[in-house]
């Protein structure tokens, strides 16, 4: 791979799309100069604002799709009806070699069963993984999964485990990244039988870093571990918790500052620290969910960002894409040798969460 | 019952017991002048703390108990060895009639079986759940189990919402409480079969108040409505994934307070105002989780308050006594003529979270 990049773009995917899509393509661009952007949507459509970004234009190839998976669409609708859709070719890109990894804000069960279809999954992983950063007391944690699986086997929890490691190394740059697994307390006992299951196979895998074994919901921002591993629906919860617990938080922050003129003027005194804690907390700057164990580099933007979140979901992309990703988890996924172990869980009923 | 309120405490649960609970119950006597304690406990631990807290004496009875239950102790030795324990003790004399309701901050695994097995469950209920207040933008709500049943299936949460609806009528006073089961998606489909089985027989129930449907985890802090209803996996996860990103944010707010001159006298301007933020968002105000199912009042302190939140988890047990939850609650079970339903899943392999 040289060290330019290309990042394959679904322009029709998001509540303001394909606005939202271009301009934060053109603030990844500034950000990012080594990267050229393959962009997949309806000509009419793109084309009036992608002309504004001279600049974005110059490194942007469109390539025009008449179809759009709707955010209301069933999964197996999009992947019946939308081979034709932006969603469809900006995966096909990746495959096909002209694109390094594809970000779009669109439906997310559509985004993961065509992922899925199209990409396939890396060798010896049953299922992708949503993962995301989140931010803790001592850094940066990678928690997943997130949504993609809402009932797991013991088995998948291992794998993400695996799929969250690589990350942690690649992405974080945390060579000896400590992981655990999310349950009601850390004793030998606590929880249910899948957690107990791949506990015990964690322990005899010995991956890079270190098994924490069971870890919980307070140690997600007390940053315990570099990598949370847990089934879809418990992350899922876990994730719109602690986001629903922020916005809390700030509502009573902003009322406690226009409580009395001491407060507000308080507050102007304390602004440019406050707005740097803002920048802080910002969840644009957590933006960008990366779908782990397929073979090609798939990020999923929150569908309500603004080009400031969706310019950091294409950073994570670029990220992935630059730390090789893929290829550290080949060769880990190699080494272990996994064929000896088990045999599968035939199940994949995976559901994704549509975000 | 008269006006008068009998409560047992025992003396000898939590970190810094028994000094924490005989202050926590003199500032619980100042706030509920009608309150009498009946105290379980070692006599030569507890006197010396007693003697000192002069109207506390006048409205205490102490009651000798040899043994005391370890925060170590599994719940099934405690229910073997622990019948001369201040927790055993405390729960019988809300079993005899001699006190209103029992509060400990001592073993959360061994409280839930003994008062299982010494109280017995409402008639209809197969299994206790953990119930506590949430904070939200719009007031507070209800959510339960909190850990005491980490697997449940679609019956054992139609009992909880039951249980959370008579709940939110008498102590939170709402009339008419919207209530909700947790899951990942608002969509008919998301989510597992307990779940929809559950949202089901709940459509047909019909309790009092407005069914809400599901909910997501960021609904919980939006209040969205009144009663969250999930399994003791998912809430002992979003509980504690709530309370770590809350303290994240506090530290968050403490170094950007002090990260300048002008922060800090910001700060100092603002300071009366984030008293009160600070007072609103004080854990030991939401600490007194209740155990609802059974036929009694049982309340289990945090095991690390101070008497602050001790005084506050008597003033839960107090508000359930004087507001007649077991009266609505088996008034409600009546009418619901529950044995005409579906036969009982006779799964009863309740596993309890230790705080």
């Amino acid at each position: 791979m040289s060290d330019r990049l290309t990042i394959a773009l679904d322009a029709m995917g998001g509540d303001q799309a394909p606005r939202m899509v271009l301009r934060g393509a053109n603030l990844a661009r500034k950000r990012h100069p080594q990267v050229e952007f393959l962009v997949f949507g309806r000509e009419q459509d793109v084309q009036p604002y992608l002309s504004k970004l001279k600049k974005l234009r110059q490194v942007t190839t469109l390539v025009h799709c008449d179809d759009v998976v709707s955010d209301s669409e069933k999964p197996s609708t999009a992947l019946r009806n939308g081979r034709n859709s932006s969603m469809r070719q900006a995966i096909q890109a990746v495959r096909d070699g002209k694109a390094d990894g594809v970000v779009s804000a669109g439906n997310t069960g559509a985004l993961m069963a065509m992922s899925k279809m199209v990409l396939k999954m890396l060798p010896g992983i049953d299922r992708p993984a949503i993962a995301s950063f989140f931010p803790t007391q001592v850094g940066e944690s990678v928690m997943l999964d997130l949504g993609a699986n809402v009932q797991c086997d013991a088995q998948n929890l291992v794998d993400f485990a695996i799929l969250g490691n690589a990350f942690s190394r690649t992405v974080l740059g945390t060579m000896e990244p400590s992981y655990g697994l999310l349950n009601v307390g850390a004793e030998e006992r606590k929880g249910h039988e899948a957690l107990w299951e791949a506990r015990d196979r964690l322990k005899e895998l010995e991956l890079p870093g270190r098994f924490h074994g069971f870890i919980e919901g307070d140690d997600i921002a007390k940053g315990t571990v570099d990598v949370i591993v847990t089934d879809g629906f418990t992350g899922n919860v876990a994730l719109k918790a602690a986001e629903g617990t922020a916005k809390l938080i700030s509502s009573y922050l902003r009322s406690t500052f226009k409580s009395s003129i001491f407060a507000q003027l308080g507050y102007l005194l304390a602004r440019r620290a406050m707005q740097k804690l803002r920048k802080r907390t910002d969840p644009r700057r957590y933006n960008g969910a990366m779908f782990l164990g397929l073979n090609g580099i798939a990020v999923k933007s929150h569908g309500g960002t603004d080009p400031v979140g969706f310019a950091n979901a294409i950073g994570v992309a670029v990220d992935l894409a630059r730390g090789g990703f893929l290829d550290r988890i080949r060769a880990d996924l190699g080494q272990l040798d996994r064929t000896a172990g088990p045999a599968r869980n035939g199940n994949s009923s995976a559901q994704a969460v549509a975000g």
